[in-house]
């Protein structure tokens, strides 16, 4: 995707700026260590991407790019302890490094520089509103985190709650980074709202598409363990559909199947895709899937601003989703 | 101390409205709990005791009260989770009631949940100061609290590294809360300069009785074993100046003592006791606790206010102080 190249550069460069030289050093070097390990820098390119919409260039959003990665990877330390993983990005993970708690104490100090990094904008106003927006989205965050160790402990979760979780966990930072930047590029209030929308409905689809290539992946392409979310009886969105579709005896036969222990992990994982296709799951997720990403790109048409900017918008999300048809 | 009674009833009713009512409850309800703990308020109170010193209410500054006191608690939180500690204001801390995930993610949204205060501030100004203040001093007891943590692990640590720790985990706090409430009364700069050091002095001559009493203090008056700080071989200001007065073969008397995990718990702590003795440590401690305090009242005296509002603020910290004479 070597459209969205400049923005990802822009980013890695400022980046290299912001590497904490501080003490004490204990509480700064994780936070160096994760933010170096790379990734998609998928949220700042969002962030940009957003401000460009309606600005000549987009260098004045970088450091909002710099609030919302930093972000994005304080919750995956936080969540890293509370999920025991161990490697990340392929490297061990931040608290397997530095200790618990140098994570949760360098987690900490990364959320509050987000604010910090927020002070570089000047304006009041704006200044106002993307903390508003920080505020919130980061609450949200948290409020999807919880509901998602809550469906650890529950053998039913309806469909509802389980796409309002998603929604709340991935999509909104995924809505919030174009929004934020097109506030910083003082856009018109409906212009963001659809944006928001777009990123929302494309932030539920990323997660779908996710839950699918789980289960139904090419396990050498995408270097995940095929069916790891049925092994670890995670709720996705196959496993609650499959819940609301099937009848009261096969909804206790796929119970039985994700909590059953002792079963041996490729016949757990076959049982579980038959039952899924009897029901016709990845039909129906592949389906729901396009439906969001039709959603989300009627409401990006709608936004005002250049068609070619929009095009690399349009083209990120959609390469983004091309893994299944 | 009645003289801060209505600070410290108009917060407790504040906070009453500001009991979380939202799902999911399995995170709000870990706040709820700590917040609903009691304890002194004193940092709250400072707030509006510094609002009120250049205004005739000090209601405005309510929701600045509510951000320090979150902060604290959330601090308590984490930290609690850092040192294992099991009980805090004689029930169980939050991660020992609700689990360590709770804990953690908790505590993560009361961070948020700081700034999301702040926005009850109208003025855009004094808007930006709060969080510009808010965001620095958060950093700081981050720092301060890692600094801590990395004294556990050293034999020796510099009385100046001391000194800085706890202006950094205690001090600024204290002082912060002063000068927010004073921001939002939009107190001139000198008069906030003033205030802070005043604070931050007497945040240090807090910690600094604490440290005394901890090993001098009358055990069935304040309630803790007598020592606990000798037996954990914690740094402290008697344990850092000592090892500053001391020579060599008596630094490393008092280092083998307090690493000595066999050694009997009261014996050890009459053996760090009588070393102490030796060195004269409990008058140069009285003495510089007296020194800060003066220093600190030179300041107050300084501020442009009210003398009779004044007044109340150096009797609170006067109040605070006359554990030991």
């Amino acid at each position: 995707m070597e459209f969205i190249h400049p923005y990802r550069l822009a980013f890695e460069n400022y980046l290299k700026r912001e590497v904490f030289d501080k003490h004490p050093q204990e509480l700064y070097d994780p936070i160096n260590y994760i933010m170096g390990m790379g990734g998609k820098r998928l949220r700042p390119v969002l962030v940009l991407l957003g401000n460009h919409l309606f600005n000549e260039s987009f260098e004045e959003a970088l450091p909002i790019a710099y609030t919302v990665e930093l972000f994005h990877n304080f919750s995956l330390v936080h969540d890293d302890i509370m999920d025991e993983a161990s490697i990340r990005r392929n490297q061990p993970t931040v608290h397997r490094k530095f200790g618990i708690n140098a994570g949760i104490l360098s987690g900490d100090v990364m959320l509050v520089y987000c604010y910090k990094s927020l002070q570089n904008v000047e304006n009041l106003t704006i200044f106002r509103s993307l903390v508003d927006q920080f505020t919130q989205v980061a609450t949200e965050v948290c409020e999807g985190q919880q509901m998602d160790m809550n469906f650890e402990t529950k053998d039913f979760v309806p469909l509802e709650d389980y796409l309002q979780m998603i929604r709340l966990k991935t999509a909104v930072l995924i809505a919030k980074s174009l929004t934020m930047g097109a506030i910083m590029g003082k856009a018109a209030p409906q212009d963001i709202q659809h944006l928001n929308q777009f990123g929302e409905l494309m932030g539920i689809a990323f997660q779908l598409q996710d839950d699918i290539l789980d289960a139904y992946g090419d396990q050498e392409k995408f270097g995940k363990q095929k069916g790891g979310d049925i092994i670890q009886a995670k709720k996705t969105y196959l496993v609650t559909k499959a819940m609301e579709l099937a009848d009261v005896p096969t909804q206790q036969t796929l119970t039985t199947f994700l909590n059953d222990q002792e079963m041996e992990p490729t016949s757990k994982v076959d049982q579980v895709l038959h039952i899924f296709d009897e029901l016709n799951i990845l039909e129906q997720a592949k389906t729901e899937k396009m439906r969001l990403q039709h959603r989300a790109l009627a409401h990006l048409e709608k936004v005002n601003a250049p068609a070619e900017r929009k095009q690399i918008l349009e083209n990120l999300s959609l390469g983004l989703l091309d893994r299944i048809k």
